[in-house]
């Protein structure tokens, strides 16, 4: 049996369905049917939703379950009214900060982006067009301008997290991957050695990696337990020589190195927020 | 005088930063100082951040506030006897969540991801793959492949918004340029015909296009007002000949542009979430 889960939103929704979503990984048995409503923008539109709550939760043994993060008090009226569990992040979290910071929220929903936050914007551009042109060590000569450059042996994930780090924080990532050639000769590649600062290394469980390497090219040299072995131990003896921080990826995801990343070089950047509901 | 905001969390904190930047979004005039605490482990590390806390409130006439996703309730407790502002989303959720869902959370804090979601995993690592190769119509006999082909323009929005959709949602997109010549033939280029109905269009404010490609190449034919515009209207009437749905991204985010394409196509993907906190 699927629990019916609304995100009701007068914009994208994608802060409540990202804050559900992280909620709903501590309910490992839970099965969730997920009903998206982006854009209402009006009473009636509220009015239909409200039908289709109240049908779920007809047709459902389960609780039907409702994120919202619509500002209209009408609308929020007409919510509460539905059979469901209702999650009003206006009511938990907007007017209780209205009322501790003394301020009233600008209440205003579904702005736009383009005009006012064109710096901003142009800024993450910039972030995701250095990240593509600097992947792979494709453009050594803007290491200059990156912010952080990300290196490891081949499949250890630098391009994901350099692209996840690009397109959130607005940073300038490059990454350079540590071919055989920088690994033989046990010492820092010298391209690298003036940026040692911006240096952050990975490393992974080289039986981890084999599986990786193997489905982009199974049976080779490159995807021999033996070569995956070498290149680590390498590489980690490197890092560790020359005092480059590195953490292992083997079972941690994209979010979680890009945040070990961001601490380790305190880079407090704010997360990129340019869907504001 | 700035805010005082702590995101603490046992694991890596995105869930509480994000859902906290979205609430900023509705008080302009609020000027926040973030403080990150994540992968708190135990009650030395609370006891630690709860003195930062007191000592913020002793320096700020502003409230502090503090947003928690910390699970166990001897960490709870000590936030509670804090002089701040705190939402616990374990309170405000998961606690309601396991009452009316009559199923106990998991509870686990600062899981790892490596193990049991390697097929998740290789899923979203192939999309990122899968999109960095496709991208600017590179290698155009994977069309097969994709889930979406985005097509516009120069620097309308493509790569951006096809990064973002395999970040987050794991999904195959590729993206073709519509080039000059494909402009004058006045017809859906033929590398696109099998595959109409994976295609979306993106358009543009001439003006807006205008300044973003003059910050590429400036003073040139490539960023004058002329091109820009000949090209966005020819775009425009083979989208509405052709039937390709198309959004215009002058004013609105990458989110908000994968919002609208996901709901186009009916790609009821979950958010990819591989933080769980």
């Amino acid at each position: 049996m699927k629990t019916s889960v609304f995100y009701l939103s007068d914009s994208t929704g994608i802060t409540v369905e990202t804050l559900a979503t992280s909620l709903f990984s501590h309910f490992d048995t839970l099965e969730i049917n997920p009903i998206r409503r982006p854009n209402l923008s009006g009473i009636e539109d509220i009015k239909k939703v409200a039908e289709e709550i109240s049908q779920a939760a007809r047709e459902s043994e389960s609780p039907t379950i409702v994120f919202s993060s619509l500002i209209s008090e009408e609308s929020r009226e007409v919510l509460r009214a539905c059979p469901c569990e209702l999650y009003d992040i206006y009511d938990l979290f907007i007017k209780p900060m209205e009322n501790k910071l003394g301020i009233k929220s600008s209440a205003i929903t579904g702005r736009s982006h383009g005009i006012g936050e064109t710096k901003e914007y142009n800024r993450r551009m910039n972030a995701i067009n250095f990240c593509m042109a600097n992947d792979d060590g494709e453009n050594i000569l803007n290491f200059e301008k990156a912010d952080i450059i990300i290196i490891g042996v081949s499949r250890t994930g630098k391009t994901p997290t350099s692209l996840y780090l690009a397109l959130n924080h607005s940073l300038n990532i490059a990454n350079y991957p540590l071919t055989n050639e920088d690994l033989e000769s046990d010492k820092l590649p010298d391209i690298l050695k003036p940026f040692k600062s911006k240096l952050f290394g990975l490393t992974i469980n080289p039986t981890r990696l084999q599986q990786i390497r193997h489905e982009r090219r199974p049976n080779s040299q490159y995807s021999s337990l033996s070569q995956c072995q070498y290149e680590i131990r390498t590489a980690e003896v490197l890092y560790r020589q020359t005092r480059i921080p590195f953490i292992d990826t083997s079972s941690i995801s994209i979010e979680e190195i890009s945040v070990a990343i961001l601490n380790n070089k305190h880079l407090l950047t704010n997360i990129v927020n340019n869907f504001n509901d």
